[in-house]
């Protein structure tokens, strides 16, 4: 290794980013430095590369990012998850944030809410540590992140996205609680949507219907593992009809909510079965505020939760899930072409010009 | 046993209940008939009574009852919910409603959404089944009722709301997930709330907040456990602001709104901890639509959930709950006043005059 290496810097939006060197860290107890070989885009760098969301800046932006263990701390033995030990070479994914271990969220199991929290790809660059972010040769892992061993056979284009997309999605199942046999619904048939429509199926879903407004997102939700799938373009009162239909007027006893449009919550709210479960994943920008009857509530013995980010037991169940089904349903054609990281800017224009679900920077 | 007993009928509001002969069942598989020991009259037949909401009649109202096995079929033997073998003199309780045990919500554990519900003390009164409700002399119980056998320790007018308040409350914190060393807070210090906050208090929870608007009922509260009351009189920022103090800024870990009043709804939604639990328990009437932000309960990895009467496990969860807890927080004390069968109609006056919590029909 030389004494140096380089990152692409964000610092604001129209700026094409800087190629900027940095000194290799000198790590403390419980850090690891990765060599970055796939970092893909998401929709929050996206929305930060296009000035719609604020960062602090500079930074390095991307945080869905797998890579091979560069170095270690000489003094201690550092594991994963599973508590396998770590060694140079090991190829990992790890959780989108190091959390302390010791404040009151932490200690509450929501870890994604720790007061300390360090953010891969959300940090403004310091001194301290300035390898944060994916779209750079080397990331520098803070003490506190969960790391997961990749099994072999799992290609970087299906695991790129695990650390963002599926993990989130895993959550989502998780608090919305068992679907075996059961009717699961998901709304917005993005990147989280097929991922869920995926993870509903595996789970043993009975009926699994997709809803968008995209036809083309649906075609593909049907590959994801949708048994059903309906166009929104009208009178919401028709798509809880033909869910009255499908569903022997059951409706969803789990609904995943991926899009975080207003009218997609309300709509969702109409679609509970008695005693159902809907889960907001999408609402993470301004909308307007939705009514809820709370009555309906009450005697429909309903359930709504939110859920933000993940904790790390869902970032092992994303792994073992796509382990599993990368086979079974097409995840690999979701990343639809890789830019070297010089070529970043170009990545993200491809990427906001095709609406492509997956764009990857592929460092190797 | 003569071959004839008396209950009293409800047909209409503002006309007395009528003494009515009836003739002993015979019992089917699975039936019982129950000597009344003691009823309790509850808010929904208060309002039935006054003619606030419907139901069908003719009917006998009351379904807080306690009793006595006077009857079993002789061809089969019987059990609580324990598995303890029910014999004749058994002081027993039993679930508001039974249940078929083979319709899709009896199979998915919501048998209190059974589609053939049998509901003691709403129920129009039939050939095959008239002795349904509370006010009567004997009441017969269908196939599917839960029954706990009541611990000799306990008062009547302690059990007596043991199948309606009590199982409902132990409900709301089933659902509500482990309060123990949390922040517990109670929206409306009625039956229900006072229940919630012993109920907290037992479980640990290290705060016990009741919210009323009636002094007097919050004094009552911090004899049932709760730690800190707060009048609702004015603006709710001011309450926000006081709840923020009292927890360091971590608000409510389980919120159990008992009061049903959309504004109470509302601001339960702000007093969420991130990650806490609200429950919708009073929200049995119509009201005005509430708003809710998406990004708030995401963000805030908020969980609101619905609850409408109770499962079996939670009616034993309530015996047992006041078992142990009867002696600790004055229970007994929300009797105010007992009254002869015959006089049940001056029982439902003096409950409407005093606004008691409870009034018992004692009809030993």
């Amino acid at each position: 290794m030389n004494n140096s290496t380089f990152g692409m810097i964000f610092t604001k939006s129209d700026v094409p980013m800087d190629r900027q060197k940095f000194h290799f860290p000198n790590l403390n107890q419980g850090e690891l430095l990765v060599k970055i070989k796939y970092a893909t885009i998401w929709g929050s760098d996206l929305h930060t590369y296009q000035g719609f969301r604020l960062t602090p800046v500079p930074t390095i932006l991307g945080h869905e990012i797998i890579g091979e263990i560069a170095e270690l701390p000489t003094d201690n033995i550092l594991h994963d998850y599973y508590g396998n030990v770590l060694k140079q070479g090991d190829r990992i994914t790890w959780s989108i944030a190091a959390s302390c271990g010791e404040c009151h969220y932490c200690k509450i199991g929501l870890s994604q809410k720790c007061v300390n929290l360090f953010k891969y790809g959300h940090e403004k660059i310091s001194d301290e540590h300035p390898l944060s972010g994916g779209y750079a040769e080397y990331c520098h892992l803070a003490k506190g992140t969960t790391i997961v061993k990749i099994p072999d056979n799992i290609p970087n284009k299906v695991i790129g996205p695990a650390n963002c997309a599926t993990a989130t999605t895993a959550a989502a199942f998780r608090v919305g609680g068992d679907c075996a046999g059961k009717t699961v619904i998901i709304q917005g048939a993005g990147m989280l949507g097929l991922t869920a429509c995926a993870m509903a199926s595996s789970l043993g879903a009975k009926k699994v219907i997709a809803l968008d407004i995209d036809k083309d997102r649906l075609i593909l939700a049907s590959k994801f593992g949708a048994t059903e799938t309906i166009l929104i373009e009208g009178d919401d009162a028709d798509v809880i009809n033909e869910i009255k239909n499908i569903t022997d007027a059951h409706m969803g006893d789990l609904i995943i909510e991926m899009s975080g449009i207003s009218t997609s919550v309300d709509l969702g709210l109409n679609l509970l079965s008695i005693g159902g479960h809907i889960v907001f994943v999408g609402s993470v920008f301004t909308q307007p505020n939705v009514q809820i009857n709370p009555e309906s509530i009450v005697r429909g013995i309903h359930n709504i939760h939110g859920m933000h980010n993940y904790i790390p037991e869902d970032l092992a169940t994303a792994i073992t899930f796509l382990e599993k089904n990368h086979k079974i349903f097409p995840f690999e054609e979701l990343v639809s072409s890789e830019f070297p990281l010089q070529d970043v800017d170009a990545a993200f224009q491809h990427s906001i010009a095709t609406k492509a679900f997956r764009v990857a920077i592929k460092t190797d």
